[in-house]
C-alpha cells in the first residue's frame, strides 16, 4: 500500500534496479521516482514510460508492477545494446496510483487541498505520504509539468479483465481510459410491520431497488458496445426480518469511453425510476453525479503499438481500459499510448491476480520496440 | 421497554388501577401481573383477559396498552354494575411481550435456557428481567398452567395494519395468528473489477438478489389470500462503487395463517433460484428455516365476538393477525379469541401509532359483552 513500510522498501528496490539500468535516479517534488537517460538530441522533449508499484490492500503482484519493471527493463536493454535514443528517456514510477492516480495527477493537473488532506489506506494523509516518498508538499506547484512538455507517454499494464485471455489474444491496444459516473440513489417509502401490512399497501423500497438494479442492467446491456453499469453497494433501513424497508440507498456506477454514452445511459436510467416508484408508491432521488471524463490515447500511438506487436508475431485487439491508470493523467500534458497483456481469469485486485511470464515478456518487447520507433519517427 | 424503570413504573400504575377495579392483584412466578375476581361457581375454570404494557424502543402508546387497560376497564365495569360472573375472572398483564411473548410463553409452553439467557432491549437478560418483575426464575416450572386449565382467553389489540381503517370497519374478528418462516439466503458469485469486467462475464450477486426479491414478490402475490412475504435486510460484499458484489446475504420472511401455504411458498421460491442463479453463474443457499406455527382462534369465540359487535351496531370483518400476540401462546392451554380495532394509517411500532378514543371504547365494549356472554354460555 502507498506510504507503507513495504512501499518504501519497494521504492528503494526499484531505484536500485533503475541505477543498475544506467538511469540517473531522482525523486521529483511530487514524490515520483524519475530515472533519466540522456538522448542524442537535447532539443527534443522527453519520451516517458512507467507505471506504479503501490497496490490495493489484499491486491496482487502484477497491477502496476508489470509496467514499472518492464519500463526499467526497456532502459536496461537500451544500455545493454548501447542503443542511443534521440529523445531523452524518463522512466517514472508514480506514487500512490491506487489512491487516485496521485503522483501522475500531481505533475499534470495538480492536487487540491481536499485530496492532500484525504487519509490514504496506510493511515497517512496524501500530504504526509507525499513527504514520506521524498516529495515536498509545499512545493507541489513547481512539480507540475506544462502541457506539451513531453513527446509521449507509454504504459504497459495488465488488462484486469478477461477479454484478451478469452479471445486468446496477446496484446490489447488501448484506445482510451473510460469515463466514470458515480451517483448515490436514495429510495424513500415507509417502514411498516412486515406481518400486518398487506402486499398491496406496501411502500417497500428494497423491492423498488430490486427493480432498479434489474433496469440498470437492462439499460446498459441494451446498447451495443463495451459500456458497463454496476450497483456495487446497498444499505436498507431499518434492516430487520419483520420490517418493510422504508429507505434504501445504493451506489450506481456507469463507465464508457464515450462521455456522451455515459450521460445517455444515466439519463435513460433516471427516466425509468418514475415508473418503478409508481408501482409501489416509492420515490427515487439521485445525488449530483461525480464524473471522471474519458481519456483517449493518441491514434498514431495506437497504430504504432498495433503494428509493432504484429511485427513481433503477436495477435492484438483495440479495446478500452475499464480501469483508471496514470496514463489518463499524463494525457493532459501530451500524447499517450497504452499496452495491455492478458490477466488470467480476468482477476485483479486480488492475490489471485496473474499474468504469465511469456505474456509479460511480450508486453515488454512491444513497449521497447514502440519506444524505439516513436523515437525515430518524431 | 420491558425490564426498564419505565416498565416498573407502568406496572405499578396498572396494579393500582387493577386494585381500584376490585381485583385481587398478585404477581405470578413468571413475573406476570394477575388480577383476580371470584366467580359464583368455584368449580369453573377461569376466564382470562389481558395483554401487555411493554413496548418496543421508539414504539407507540397503543400496542398492548389498549388491551391491558380495556381488560382492567372490563373488571371495573363489572364492579360498578355489581355483575357477578359464574367463572372466576383473571386480568393478566403479561411481561415482555415484545421480547418474544415471554410472560405468556412462560406460563404455557415454558422458557428454555437459551431464551432465559438472552439479553433483552433493556440490557437485562430475560432471567434477570423476570426476577425484576417479581417472578422467580428458579421456579418457572411451577408457573406453568396445564392445557385445559382455562375456560378461555380474550385479547383486545390494535390491528397494527391498515385494513380496518381503509375498509371503514369498526372491529376485526381475528381468525388466528399467522405462522412465520425466516430463512437467511446466501448468494455467491465473484467480486471482480466493475470497470474491467464485461457485462456478460459478471457473477454479480446483487443482480441475482434483485431478481430474487422480485420473484419473492411474484410468488407471494400470485396466490389468492392474505399471505405476506418480505425481504427486510440485505448485505453485500465487498460493497463499493467499483467492485461487483461477489457475495450477498439477505433475510426472507413468509407469513400466513395456513402453515401449509407458508411451506408451499417457500418451496416455490426455492425452486426458482436455480434459474435465477443460472442467468449469471451465481449460486443460492438457504439456512435451515426458523418456523413459528400459526395459532388459530376458537371458531365459536369468533362467532360470538362477531355477533356481539353487530349487536352493538359495529361493523366487522374476519381477518388474520399478521403480528404475534400473547393469545398465540395462550392457545396452547385453552380456546382463545381476539378482537382488533383500527390503527390509523396502519402505523405501528412508531410514535405515530394511533387509535381513536371511540374505536378503543368500541373494542372495550365488545370485550366486556363477549366475556359476559361466554360466561353465561359455557
Amino acid at each position: 500500500m502507498a506510504y507503507s513500510e513495504a512501499d518504501r522498501q519497494g521504492r528503494e528496490y526499484a531505484m536500485r534496479l533503475m541505477r543498475e539500468a544506467g538511469l540517473d535516479v531522482t525523486i521529483d517534488l511530487a514524490g515520483n521516482i524519475v530515472g533519466s537517460r540522456a538522448g542524442s538530441d537535447s532539443s527534443l522533449k522527453p519520451l516517458v514510460i512507467g507505471s506504479h508499484i503501490d497496490s490495493v490492500p489484499e491486491g496482487g503482484n502484477y497491477d502496476g508492477d508489470v509496467g514499472s519493471l518492464s519500463a526499467i527493463e526497456v532502459a536496461q536493454r537500451l544500455q545493454e545494446t548501447q542503443t542511443r535514443l534521440r529523445h531523452p528517456l524518463q522512466v517514472i514510477i508514480f506514487q500512490n496510483e491506487e489512491g487516485g492516480t496521485v503522483g501522475s495527477k500531481a505533475i499534470t493537473t495538480g492536487l487540491d487541498e481536499k485530496l492532500l488532506n484525504l487519509k490514504a489506506q496506510s493511515g497517512k494523509t496524501i500530504r504526509e505520504g507525499t513527504a514520506f516518498c521524498g516529495g515536498d508538499p509545499n512545493r507541489l506547484a513547481e512539480a507540475r509539468r506544462a502541457p506539451g512538455s513531453i513527446a509521449g507517454y507509454f504504459e504497459l499494464h495488465i488488462e484486469q479483465g478477461g477479454t484478451l485471455e478469452q479471445q486468446k489474444l496477446n496484446i490489447g491496444v488501448v484506445e482510451g481510459i473510460v469515463g466514470i459516473l458515480h451517483s448515490e440513489v436514495t429510495i424513500e417509502g415507509f417502514s411498516n410491520h412486515a406481518g400486518t401490512t398487506p402486499m398491496d399497501q406496501r411502500r417497500d423500497t428494497l423491492l423498488s431497488a430490486a427493480r432498479f438494479i434489474e433496469k440498470v442492467n437492462q439499460v446498459v446491456t441494451s446498447i451495443p458496445g463495451r459500456q458497463v453499469g454496476t450497483v456495487g453497494w446497498i444499505r436498507v433501513q431499518p434492516g430487520a426480518y419483520n420490517v418493510i424497508p422504508g429507505k434504501t440507498v445504493l451506489g450506481l456506477e456507469l463507465r464508457d469511453l464515450d462521455a456522451t454514452k455515459v450521460e445517455t445511459m444515466f439519463h435513460r436510467i433516471r427516466n425509468e425510476v418514475k415508473q418503478i416508484g409508481a408501482m409501489n408508491n416509492t420515490t427515487f432521488s439521485f445525488s449530483e453525479p461525480i464524473v471522471t471524463h474519458p481519456a483517449l490515447t493518441n491514434p498514431s500511438f495506437q497504430k504504432l503499438i498495433d503494428a509493432t506487436a504484429k511485427e513481433l508475431g503477436l495477435s492484438t485487439r483495440v479495446m478500452p481500459s475499464g480501469a483508471g491508470h496514470d496514463a489518463q493523467e499524463m494525457a493532459v500534458i501530451g500524447p499517450v499510448g497504452m499496452i495491455f497483456i492478458p490477466s488470467i481469469g480476468g482477476i485483479s485486485h486480488s492475490p489471485k491476480e496473474f499474468s504469465t511470464p511469456s505474456d509479460i515478456e511480450n508486453g515488454a518487447n512491444v513497449l521497447l520496440q514502440t519506444v524505439v520507433k516513436v523515437d525515430r519517427a518524431n
